[in-house]
Formats: structure tokens, C-alpha cells, sequence
């Protein structure tokens, strides 16, 4: 969260519906893509404004409006005016600080997802998120995008060459490509935390640094935020699946059911993660610990060794009268046999500790 | 708990239903605000006591009983008589230590809230609570406050200038903006330790005071704090979600729907804040405990190659009357010598081994 | 358990229903209080034996059986063929290891409580249990006391003085009375329990000794203890209040719903307890380490200075004939101020890495 | 796992069904004992072949084959052959490594619990475990016990010698008996344990010794193992009482709803256990890094007085030819009192520190 | 992950439906095994392309078509074109980063597994999987397995030799064959990870070595995989079990119930390691510290005998004029007397403090 987003307790004593932005300022222009198409018609018409914007009836035909921006409250007023859409859809779209959901309005079904997109190397910032609303009618979709960035350009593009089945099926095949499009690119960012998951590994096998430890720590609040955002997208999913709603055929359930998969999938991903790091936290522990232990056990077979030693030397270096043995020959090398003999002593100790 | 505070125990062995207030004494005087309002007309009229306080009809209206202060033992029983409470339920309104609840006595239903707000920087302190208790009956709704803060103010002004839809709809969707605007007031409660949150990352970037880990427990704390409080409000809100009562419409059931999903998100901020101060608190630790490293490594360094010095110059230091090296003129720039190498030796052997 | 106590095993091998007493020998005799009521009529009758005990028949009368010392199993025999009590039954009023339970005979039903009471300042032994066994039937209630500290005396008061509703309900009322007696006793514990918590933490604030870690240790396990009695306790409470038994009728459900309340309550208090002894306990933990890194900069601070300065000291010692040094009239205060450089160069080096 | 026993991986690759024993060899003979009785009958028949062993009838009798050594695939295909058993129940009786389970095979119930016994002090194998699997069928009850110990001894004595109602009742009773003795055998078993860990306890009190940690790590090592064992054991008995299957009669549902309440107590003291071990680790480790701290303090103390006299006394033991103090009277008492200052200030300094 | 698999995210953007394999490549041939047979009848036929497949109808057969290799999309959309097998299915049987999972398409089921094996003694790479995935139809069942290793090998031997029930039985045993001859797998796996925890148990008695933590951690992350590929077995078999699809007789649910308990017996041992696992983590992490603590002790007892010592001798080795001591002839056997005082009494104060 950064300063200039606008914060939720913006709108704390205003009544219910009212619509305004939450959330960072992504742009400043919405953009506004009309795509009708049936088996054999296909329609694209780019604007700004909505405005008298409906296609006409070829016989049956799906219309797919894909709003980018959704900071204007005026534009999403007059799409939700000409869809009939509730004003608490819209304010959820307009509050990109969603959890994903699942709301079923009777006439439309109204879906909040979550878009992730792996970031540069940025520390403790890997994941953006981007809010993806969707509306389905019984002969439309609706995608509300924060940003401008197209994440349905493919889609679009598969329908303008008529790739798979996406022109032969209704608007919920439309809506379940578009889930599709969001969870498969969950795969891509797994992949790329793997990665760097796995560079932290190999940076652990080469030594101990804070900086290891920093990235453990950072890996995983992502995969904490991770399961976040994911834990509510199964229910949505879920809820789809299980066909709660007319507006959801069973000829996709098939196709749904694998989505939930994927999630699922996602979802074991997240948690392997999870264990690995947290078993390389145990590990950098025990090591820094292991570490202090090594450092210790040279200072005192060091101090162990020479202190008495030193104490020897010190007891000679005193300058008392009567010491007979400083007047001896043999005084000097019979000192230099006692020291030689205390650290014989001392390093055969340690040898049984198996200190070193 | 402050000594001050009468403590439930003082209600050990009188029967169930006495009326005695269990709390903080907030302030020492009732007020009494009652709004009557539909679509055409309002009034209001505020006093101390509640007497014949019915308006007169003007077709069906809507009333608003507002009690500021629960400490008044005769004062609700006055309200409880008028609009035929159970005697258990004004024991609960007056005992301030009740979780969040909902409660269905088929004529009107009960409901209790947990009022956040965040204190200055108190330490441990970070967050007061009142508790606000809710009576939805057919045509009227009562809330009762600790305080005479006037939580609910902004929906007064709203009636009496008749913003939103508050005029045109029944007493059900008052409840709801009560309830709404208690919710509402989470998330700036969230924001403001959210802001604590960081201050304390923000301070333990910087370095590792104990100021800090104090921090980190408090904010866990008041984390573990409002756990409690949210958790139990996402059953009351459930509850009335799922239309259990008959007193709450099937029309205000999305706004319902709504405020649940505005529940589940500050649980969602919560569990996510608690996660950060975890990390936070391994951050610490781990960081105390490299500190320490450090620390016994430089003295492991010093005292690893001055010990060993310091032997050597005390041997040279003894008065034996025949140590023949003494006598050589190249004696102590031999000695010298193999201080440096000795020296040389060690600052190898700790580059090897990495610890600097 | 002391080793006095009377052990599970005795009944090893024993056919079911065998009436052996499991448990502390609370005292040696078996006292009996029968207490008949209805809304004129109030008759009590003190007696060791059951004998023929039942009161003549006023029109409807409840009556009230109290038995205080479950050791004697002659005296359990003879109120068990009184009132057609299953063997079962009677051998769990004997044996007060039981956890709180609720069990429905048909003809009556069967309670086992907890009776809590706070002991002195005994480490260790904060609390104290004595079981409390509760039969309903269609016009009686027995209740079986381990002790004959007579727990239910306030509500004999009430009974006999015409306090509150209680002469005026059914038997399903006075068993109501009872588990709330024992219950509201369980708010007075945990503000005993609560004032130790705090005592705590005043005292780790004031210092890290090893006492304090005893007592977090000792009133966590208090706090589990606590936590295992009042589990079960809300379980048997929830399926009186539920209506799984046609002994208990409808119109006493809103005092058990209030009832499970209190058990909720309670339970969460330990909750937060329990977390703030965790609470605690890490901030004792990490105290101690802090310590110790304090002790061990002063430590290293120390001997990184002094070591070194001795080692100098320690070579214009040595007692070579050839150290032009010694000669020079500079020579001393030369040496000193190279002491004075290094330990000006060591304080700034401990500086810059924040040692103090 | 010993060496001996033989390993569930032998039947890897064979046909489900294929009687081979897994586990230890407990004995090499097998032994069957035949006791059939009514109310006014009994016959007792001991053999180690099952042959033509169904006594003659005499109006209904209940039938108690008890078989003792489960490793001969012979015997128990003469079994199952003579009581129509299922393939696979034979093969479970013979891999005494399963889990206790319920298993309704229509025209008879099987179950599978495991007898516990406390060994002597050998460390980490403090309890041994012999599966003991049952059938009851509409008149017969069969017992296989790995070993020949006859577990059941007393319930064939009480049989013979008609004492309690299990010559009145049907083979659900006989049935439940046998639980009942395994499960009153798990409250021994718990008491045992309870006094090592009473042991462990004092032992933990009286010093920090690493022979403590591996007790308690043991103790708890059995506590898990307790726990697996009586987890399922309490799935079984529930199934029982909710009368799953029609070979168990309403009549017996009160005695198995007693011993689904043992269960559960049994649970209760494992979990209590735990608890209590877990306490003393944490106990036993802030105490072991407690006298860490003590001896760094003593170290700490020392060195830090000793250090800077040592340097002081190096400093005039230098051989500088000009250094005046050494020259004046009052050089050596003045050296000693500075001495005693710096003394003086480390002690006051660590005082004030409290150090001790 | 090796960077030779072929990555999930490759399929990104792409329709749903589309086969690409997704996995390592384990070879580069498919090999194709048809066996068909019926109680009198049975007939082999190995080739790689599957062409115009299916056998001539000799009354009823059950056709078992072995996959060997998944990586080939136009042998798979072969066999899917002669099965009718759905898109979807195939993209998951060459996608092998599968969970277990049972999905019901109607006309026949689909189910994934893993195979296990124990790899060499390579570190962190214990285990290695294979996916097994398999196809119910009325009267087949097909199996794909990634490799050609024949995983089902005995079974093909046991339906050409006739041995057990499995040539009178039909498709449905068949499939559970299969999954029984992975489930039984698992128990050779689940030894050899036994030994080798075993292994590191004997270690860690033996000596405090950082390859034991490694191993510890190796094997815990094993025990955490193993578990994330058993959990969702279970729930297949317990699917299966419930009679969750029609193709599946009652005649073999005995057998799935059995399959059940096996793969919960598995789960079991999986949570016993990882119990063991942790308990041998948390003793090596306590020898470790008290290694620590013992070299500290160590340490800190020769360094505080011997630093006063070396003061006292510095003192008498000063070189001042009047230093009256050093002329004393028992000058030089007081200072030796009292350093030898001096160590007494440190000896005695260690012993007393239980150091040694």
C-alpha cells in the first residue's frame, strides 16, 4: 500500500453504493473494447465512451465489453445503466482491494479474480496484482481491468481466428476462457518463485548470509500472499462447478472441472513451496547455529591452550629474590618440556571430545 | 481490566436476569435521542429519561431509539417495559464484557457489537472497544452505547437530510447501516495499525532494539485482539445473511451480503498482519542471534592471535638466568618475526574458514 | 494425582456397573439434603441415610436431593433403587475422574460438571476440581457433590426465601440453576487466574528470573487444564440448550442459550490468556538471549582492548639484551600512546558497529 | 520393527487374499480354546486343531472361540472355512500391523484392536502392542490374540463362574466385554506412564541432565504412538454405538456409550500428557541455556576484572630504561590501589547491571 | 524439476484441450500392450502404433490396453478417437504434473496416480515418480504409464497363468488390480524410507555430524511429499469405495474398503516418520546446545583459574624499586601457595555449581 493509493477508510460514513475508487491510480483513460461474434459473424469497436454502444442482433449473438481503468465513476455508471447492474457491483469493481468472489445477482453473475504478474528482482515486492471483475448475462461478458495492459488480448485474438471452440460456444465458455487465461498465467509466476526459490537454495548451500535469510523471509510472505488470494478463488471455482447458477451450463462443467484442478494444482505448488522454505529457514538456523559453535570451539582451544601456558611463563617472569629455579641450567628447558607437555595434555583432551 | 472496572464476578449467585452493570463506568449521565422518521417526515427529540416517548403515529414510521450510557439500571428496565424486552437481554446490554452476538427472541431480534478505535501511542494499548448493542423490532430499532460519543451521528445526519435511500427503506435496513458503519469504521482502524505496523518494519531495518520485539508483541497482541472481536461478528452477520429472522427482508439481503464480504476482508487484513509480525519476530531473532555471532567472532579473532602473541613475548619475558636466544643480538627481531608469522598464519586461517 | 487417591486400575477386570469409588477421599461421611418446593410449599429435611425420603405429595412439588460425599457405595444403592437409576450412572457419580458429560437415560437425564476452586498461592496447584453430578428427572433434581462443601447453598437460600423465578418453574429450571451456579464460579476463577497473569507480567517487566518462568509455565498448564474441563462443559450445555431431551422445556432455552453464552465467554477468556502466557513466555526467551548478548559485548568489548594492549606491554617485557627501543628516553611514553591509539581505534570500531 | 519380523513388503506382486503373516513371530504353536454357554450351560474344549469343534445344541447357545497365535494360514482357513469368513478378514487376522477398524462383512462384524502392555524400563519401547482381532457373528464371538497370554482369562472365569450379567446376555455383550478388557487395560497402561513422566518430572527438577531429554523425547515419542492407537479405537467403538449393524442390539447401546466415554478419557489423559511433556521440554531448555547464560556471566566477571590488572601489571613490567614511577617509594602501593579502584568500579558496575 | 522437463507454463494462451506433454522426457518410444481375455480365453498383441486394435469378439472379453510412454499427442489422439475419450483426459494423461484424482466422465472414469520408487542413495532425490494414469470403460481398461518400466508386469503374468480370481472377474477388478499393485508399492517404498531413518537415527546416537541435520531434513521433506501424493489417493479410493460411479460393482467394494485401509495404513507410517523426523530434529538442535554448552564450560573453567593466576604473577614480575615482597626469601613459596589457594577455591566453588 503505498501513500498515493487511496485507502479504504476513504469512504467510511458514506452510504452503501457509493462509487469510489479505492485502490493505486493504475492510468488516467479508460479504454473500452466492444467484441460481438457468433459462429459467423464477428464485430470489434474501440471507444472511451460507452455510450449507445450495443451491437445489432444478428441472430444470436455474444458481445464481450472489456473495460480498462476502472477509476472513472461516470463510465462504469453508464455501463452499469445500460446492463442494469447493481450499484454494490459496482462498487466492488471500483475497490480493487476485493478478496476473488463469487456473487450470484440473479440476472448476472459477478465475479472478482485476481491477476498476478511476476515483478524484477524488487526485494519483498515479487508479485503485482492486478483486479479482474467479470460479469456474465445470459448473452454477454463483461471484464473490468485495472490497468490497460490487455491481459485478454489473446482470447481476443483466438475469437478473431476462430482458434478452438471459443465461436461455437455460449457466453459462459467465454467466461471460463477468461478464468482459464488468469489461472494459467498463476502457472507462469509459480514457476518463476520456483526459480528463485531454487537460486536461494543453491545461495544457502554456499554459505550462510543475512542476505539469504532476508530472501527465505521474502519468498515466503509471497507464498503466504499467495494462498491468499488463491484460498477464495477455489470457492469461486468451486461454486461455478457445482453449477449453482442457470446462467452456467452443464456442457462446461467438464471444462470447469478441470479449472478447479488447475487451482488445485496452483494450490499444491503454493504449499510445497511453503515446506521447502520453511525447511531452509531450519536449515540457516541450525547453521549460523552450528557456525557459532565452530567459532566458539577454536577460541577456546586457543585461550585453553595458551592461557596455562602463558600463566607458566608469567610465574618465571616474576622478580623474586630467592626463585632457585631461574638459577639452574636446566631451568629454561625444563620450563619449555612442562609447556610442550600441558599442551600435549590439552590437545589430546580435545582429540577425545572429538573437538576437532 | 482496570481496577476500576466492576468485574462480573460480582454477579456470582444473584438469579439470572438481575440487572447490574459489569464495565468501565464511561460516563454518568444517560441520553436518550429518539429519531421517528418515513418517508415524508421527522423528528426528533432528545432527553434523559424515556417516559411517553412514542411518537404519534403519521402513517407507518420508523423509530430510532438512541441510549447513550448502559450503566442506568432503571432506565432500561423503563425502555425494556415499554417495548417488552427480555430481562436477559437488558442483562446482556448492560454487562460490557459480551462477545459480538446475535440473538432471535421472535419479536425482535439482539444483536451486540464490539466499537473499535484506535488510541493515541499508548503502548499495549492500541485499540479501545465499546460495545453497542442493536433491538430490531418490526418498526423500530434501539441502540444502546457505552459512551455518548454519538457512534452513530453520520446516519442521524443522513436521515435528517435524507441522503441515500435510508428514507424509503423499513427499520431492517436501518439495523444494517448501524451495523455497516461499525464495520466501516474496522478498516480505519486497520489502516492506523497497518501504519504501526510498517513504523515498527521501518525500525527494525534500521537495527535490533528491544523497543522493537516490545512492539512486535504488542501489535500481535492487539492483532490476537481483534481476531476475537471480528470472528464471532462474522456469525452475527451471517446470520442475518442467511435471513434466519423474519424480521429482515429478502430486499436488503445483497446489502447483507455485502457487509459479509466487508467482514471477511478485515479478518483477511488481520490474518495477513499477523503473518508480517511473525516474520517480523523470526527477523529479530534471527538478527539477534547473527549479532551474536559477530560479536564472539571479533573476539575470537583478537584473542586468537594476541593470546598466542602474548605467550610468546612472556616466555622471552622470564628471568632464567641461561636462555641463550636472549644473548643474540638477532633475539628480538627474530622474536618478531615469528610474531608475524604466527599472526600471518591466523588471518589466513580465518580467511579460509570465511569469518571475515 | 497423589497417592492417595484411589486409582482407574482397581477396576480393571471388574464386571460394568461395579460401584467402586475412583478419586481423592474428600471426607468420610455422606451427607443428604432433600428439599421439596412448589410456589406455596417449602419442606427441608438434613439426613445421612435415604431411607423413606420422599416428601407426601402437596399437589406438584419438585424436589431437591442433595447428596454431598460419593464414596459410599451403599448410600448411592439406595438412592439409585429409589429412583430407578441406571448401575452405570451410579458407578460415574463414583467415579470423579470423569470429564463433563451429558447423557440422556430416557426417564431421566444425566450431568457431570467441574466445580473449579482457586487455591492459595501453592505453585503449581492453582486450581482445584471437585465433580459435580446432576440427575433430572420429571419433578426431581439429585445433585451428588464430591465434597459436602455445599456449592449449591445460595440457590437453597433462594429456594427457601422465594428469590427470583425459581419457585415458580419446574425442575428443568432448578437443573438450570445449578450448572449456572457452577459456572458463574468459573468467571470468579479465571479473575483469580487473571490477576496471577498480570502479577506475571508485572514481574517479567521488572526482571528476568527463572521464578517467573516457572509460573508462565505453571499458568499455562493451568490455562489447559482449564481449556479441557470447559470443552466438554460446552458441549453439554449446547445439547440441553438444542432441546435433545423432552425434559426440558421449551420455555428455560433462552436461559440456557444465555447459559452457553457464559461457557463461550469463559472459554474465550482462557484463549486469550493462553495467548498472552505465549505472549510471555517469547518475550522471556528473548530477554534471556538478549542478556546474554549484553554480557557478551562487554566481554568482547574488554578483552578485544586489553588483550592486545597486554600483548605490547608483554614485548618491551621481554628481556632481550638487544631491544634498542628500551633505550630511548621516548621509548615509554611512546608505547603509551600507542596503547592510546589502539584503544581509541577499537572504542570507534565498536561505535560504528552500534556495541553501546 | 525388528529384523526378525517379517515385512508387509513380502506380499507385494501376490493376489489379494493371500494368507501370509506380517509381524513378529510371537509363538509357534496355536491355541484354541472353545467355551459355549447359556444362562443354565456351559462347556469349555481346549485343542490346538479347530476340527469338528461346534459343540451340540442345547437350546441357544453363545459361542466364544478364542484362538491364540495368529501366524498358521492353516488354522485359519479351517476357521474361516467353518464360519464362512471373507478371504480378506483372514488376511487382515494374520497382518498384525493393522490399524484398529470396524468392518461390517453383512452376516458378521470384524474388528481389530490392539492390546497395549507396559514394558519394564527398557527406554524408547515402553509399551508393546499385540493385535487382537474380533467376529461376532448372530451366536458366536471369535478372539484371535497374536500371543497365548489369554488376555481374556478373567472374562472366561467370570463366564464359568456366572458372575455379573454375562451369561444372561447375548453375544453383543460378550462382544463389548471384550473391549472393555482392552480398554480398561489402557487406563493401567496410562498410570504407568503417568508415574514415568511424574519420574521424569522430578528428575527435571532436580538438574538439567541430557539422560531427562531423552526421557521426555521417549515419553512423548509414546504419547504420539498412544494416540494413533486410540484415535481409530474411538472411531470404533462410535461406530458401535451409533448401531451401525443389526448384530448389536439396543439393549447393549448404554454400555457402549460407558465405554465410548472411557475412550475419550483415555484421549484425554494422552493429550493431558502431552501437554505436560511438552512444558518440561520447554522447561528443560530455558534452563540449559539459563546455565549457559550463568557460566558466560562467571567467565564474563572474571575476564573482565582480571584483563585490565593483568594489562596494568604488564605495563610495569616493562623494561624501559626511563620510566620514573617505577623509581619512587610510592609507585608500587599506588599501582596496587589503582588496582583495587578498577576493581572497585567492575564490581559496582556490575551490580548495578545485576549480575549478580 | 530438471531444465530439461518441459515446463506447465508452455501451455499459457493456449485453448483447453490442447495435448502438449508437460513433464520430464523418460524416453522416446511408445509401446503399446493389448491383452485380452475371459475365463477360457486370452490373447497378447505388443506394437507402437495402435491402428485397427481391438480383438474379434470371442462372447464377452475384458481388453486391457497398456500405454507405455505419453509423450506422442497423435498416438494418444489415436487411442483417444477409438475410445471416445474426452480432450481434456488426454491433455491429462500427458500432463505429469498431475494430482491423483478420480473424475466420472459417464461412460467411463479416469483416474491418476503415482508410482513410486526408491532411488540409490542419492541425497534429496529419495524418491522418483512415475504417473499411472488409468481408464475404465464397460469391458477395458486402459493404462498409460510415462515410462516402458512394465509397472504392471506381474499382473499381466497372473492373468496369462490364471492365478487368483482375476480371469472370472471383470473390468472393474481389473482397475482395482491396478491401483492395488501401486497401493502395495507403497509399503516397499515406506520400508526403505523405515531403513533409512533408521540410518539416521544410529547416526545422530552416535555424534553430533551436520550431514545427520541434512538428512533429517532430506527425509522430512520426503515424508512431506509422500504425503501430498497419498492424501489425494485416499480421497480416489475412498470415491471408488462409496460406489460413486456405476461401473463399479458391489461385488468388489470388499476390495476397495481393503485398498482403503491400506492406503490410510500408508498415510499412518508417513505420519509416524515425520513425528519421529521432528523429534530427532529437536534432539540433534538440544546436543548441539549442549555441545555448546559444554565447550563453554570448558572454556570458561580453565580461563578462570588461570587469569587471576597470570595477575598475580604479572604483579611480582613489575619492576618497581620498592617492591618489599620480592626480597622476602618466602616471598616466591607465598605467591606459589597462594595461587594454589586461589585454584582451590575456584575448584571448589565449579563443584559446588555442579559444572564438572
Amino acid at each position: 500500500m503505498t501513500a498515493t493509493a487511496k485507502k479504504r477508510s476513504v469512504k467510511s460514513g458514506l452510504p452503501p453504493g457509493s462509487l469510489i475508487h479505492v485502490g493505486e491510480d493504475k492510468k488516467s483513460t479508460v479504454k473500452i473494447r466492444i467484441l460481438s461474434f457468433n459462429g459467423e459473424y464477428v464485430h470489434e469497436d474501440d471507444r472511451t465512451e460507452v455510450g449507445e454502444c450495443l451491437p445489432p442482433e444478428h441472430g444470436k449473438v455474444i458481445t464481450w465489453l472489456g473495460v480498462g481503468g476502472v477509476h472513472r465513476a461516470r463510465v462504469l455508471e453508464d455501463i452499469g445503466g445500460l446492463f442494469h447492474l447493481h450499484p454494490l457491483l459496482l462498487e466492488d469493481v471500483m475497490n480493487t482491494e476485493q478478496r476473488p468472489k463469487f456473487e450470484d445477482y440473479g440476472d448476472y453473475i459477478f465475479i472478482v479474480l485476481k491477476y498476478l504478474a511476476l515483478n524484477g528482482s524488487k526485494p519483498g515486492k515479487a508479485i503485482s496484482t492486478e483486479q479482474v471483475s467479470l460479469v456474465l448475462g445470459p448473452d454477454y461478458v463483461i471484464t473490468f481491468e485495472e490497468g490497460t495492459g490487455d491481459i485478454f488480448g489473446q482470447v481476443r485474438e483466438r475469437i478473431k481466428n476462430d482458434k478452438g471452440r471459443i465461436r461455437k460456444m455460449d457466453a459462459d465458455y467465454l467466461l471460463y476462457t477468461f478464468i482459464d487465461t488468469v489461472v494459467d498465467n498463476y502457472f507462469t509466476v509459480m514457476e518463476g518463485l520456483g526459480e528463485r526459490v531454487e537460486a536461494v537454495e543453491d545461495a544457502l548451500v554456499a554459505g550462510v548470509k543475512e542476505a539469504t535469510l532476508r530472501s527465505i523471509h521474502d519468498l515466503k510472505r509471497e507464498m503466504i500472499f499467495l494462498r491468499r488470494s488463491i484460498w477464495p478463488l477455489r470457492e469461486v471455482v468451486g461454486s461455478l462447478e457445482r453449477g449453482e447458477t442457470r446462467l452456467v451450463s452443464d456442457r462446461i462443467s467438464v471444462y470447469l472441472r478441470d479449472l478447479y484442478d488447475h487451482v488445485v494444482q496452483v494450490m499444491d505448488s503454493v504449499e510445497a513451496y511453503r515446506d521447502m522454505l520453511s525447511g531452509m529457514l531450519d536449515i540457516y538456523l541450525s547453521r549460523v547455529s552450528n557456525k557459532l559453535n565452530e567459532v566458539m570451539k577454536v577460541l577456546t582451544i586457543i585461550a585453553t591452550i595458551f592461557i596455562p601456558l602463558t600463566f607458566i611463563a608469567g610465574v618465571y617472569g616474576m622478580n623474586f629474590a630467592y626463585m632457585p629455579e631461574l638459577k639452574y641450567p636446566w631451568g629454561y628447558p625444563a620450563v619449555l618440556l612442562l609447556m610442550g607437555a600441558v599442551t600435549s595434555f590439552m590437545l589430546f583432551y580435545f582429540k577425545r571430545k572429538k573437538w576437532f
